[in-house]
């Protein structure tokens, strides 16, 4: 590892195009559209117990993110990246003119059948998903504020995964069609952020070793995405242990 | 759950009987004894392989105990309490007299036929691994240094846990025996620091609420436990499926 980072330390800086194309190559191999629970979603092979246990767990990655995003707020002195990104915690914690996108999770959650104080207490989530999650606060705390800022480039990929999702949904899953304003919403949202930051990584890695941390806070993104889902295949799909105190399937 | 807290808080204080039945009755109900990756593994129906990723995966656990112990010793103000806590720093790095717990299971890891260094460097655990003994240390940070302490309380079980898996390694893998040092050292480490946790709960929780907190400790480090061995079993028992980058059983 040492003689590896030698080396990268003197590698040429990647241009923006280089930069965008390994980020994206990070994507295409861990990102989590290629999750088989993923797949089972969008191919409606998921029951409805199934899909209540993904927005009850996903619940608490989505209470969390205004929190993420106040931390690095937190953690930058200049109050143009401050402005810029407090955007994000308006999108999920809402204001006057909009619910927010923890509400419209909610929403979505009671869609497949849940209460929403059930979902909301986060009694019944998989300890492995709070660890998880938990894990991306950790990151954006206690890594570079670069690092903390690629993080979040995962919504480099997830306008295309949410519009082929929200097509799926409605075919497989009609019940769950009045659900999905939190997927409408995060069509635009999520390629505005996607732009902030990676014009914000290639500004402010200044060297390749730096760049080449960028890509690595990307993968561990992806990593903590993909960890969600393989607890829930685990518990609710095969061989469907969910560990003691977590949600059941009924029936 | 506020009305919960109101009748805990007027609720009689327990006994140290009655705290400790309370205590073995979480370790009986979630404690890892019962996972089914150990019921195979104390059954003889584990591969090599599937051992090899156990011990690469638990190492990472092992080489963080003595970091949790040492913010375990840095946040209490007694001299007392931190020569007592100490002990079990030195119990993992070692001493002039011993080589400490880490080295023992990298010893174990190479009997698995893993070299140390592969092991060693934790670039093949699951990343569910890494966030649920990360969790760990978030908890002996964040919460209040009784729950800290609570914990550790697992220590409660382990012995039976050991001596048990001790005889069956013997029995089911003959070829690991030279491996066994570390479980043979815990099998009088470990009660002897429970026995001085749990006097330290007794003592120093001054309310039923207090009491409660520390048994919802334990139950939090079983849920830690149990969700390291979950994401073994789905990543190398069934259905099998390592997440990008993790350690691949070959062959």
């Amino acid at each position: 590892m040492a003689g590896h980072s030698v080396e990268i330390a003197s590698a040429p800086l990647l241009s923006f195009d280089e930069l965008r194309g390994a980020l994206h190559q990070v994507g295409e191999e861990r990102y989590h559209h290629r999750h088989p629970f993923h797949l089972l979603m969008h191919d409606g092979k998921l029951s409805r117990g199934q899909l209540q246990a993904w927005a009850l767990n996903r619940y608490y990655y989505q209470s969390v993110i205004p929190i993420k995003d106040a931390i690095i707020v937190s953690r930058s002195d200049d109050p143009g990246f401050r402005r810029a990104w407090r955007k994000r915690i308006i999108d999920h914690d809402g204001d006057g003119n909009s619910e927010g996108g923890i509400k419209r999770w909610l929403k979505l959650a009671e869609a497949t059948g849940l209460h929403r104080d059930r979902v909301a207490s986060i009694r019944e989530i998989l300890p492995a998903t709070c660890y998880a999650v938990n894990e991306y606060l950790n990151l954006v705390r206690t890594q570079p504020l670069l690092e903390a800022v690629a993080s979040s480039l995962t919504e480099l990929f997830s306008r295309d995964l949410i519009s082929f999702r929200i097509e799926k949904l409605r075919e497989h899953y009609p019940w769950l069609t009045g659900g999905l304003d939190y997927f409408e919403a995060r069509l635009t949202q999520a390629p505005e952020d996607a732009t902030f930051a990676i014009n914000y990584v290639y500004k402010h890695a200044k060297s390749r070793e730096e760049q080449e941390k960028v890509i690595l806070a990307l993968r561990d993104k992806c990593d903590i995405l993909w960890a969600q889902l393989d607890a829930l295949y685990f518990a609710y799909v095969q061989p469907g242990w969910p560990p003691p105190g977590a949600f059941r399937i009924e029936g």
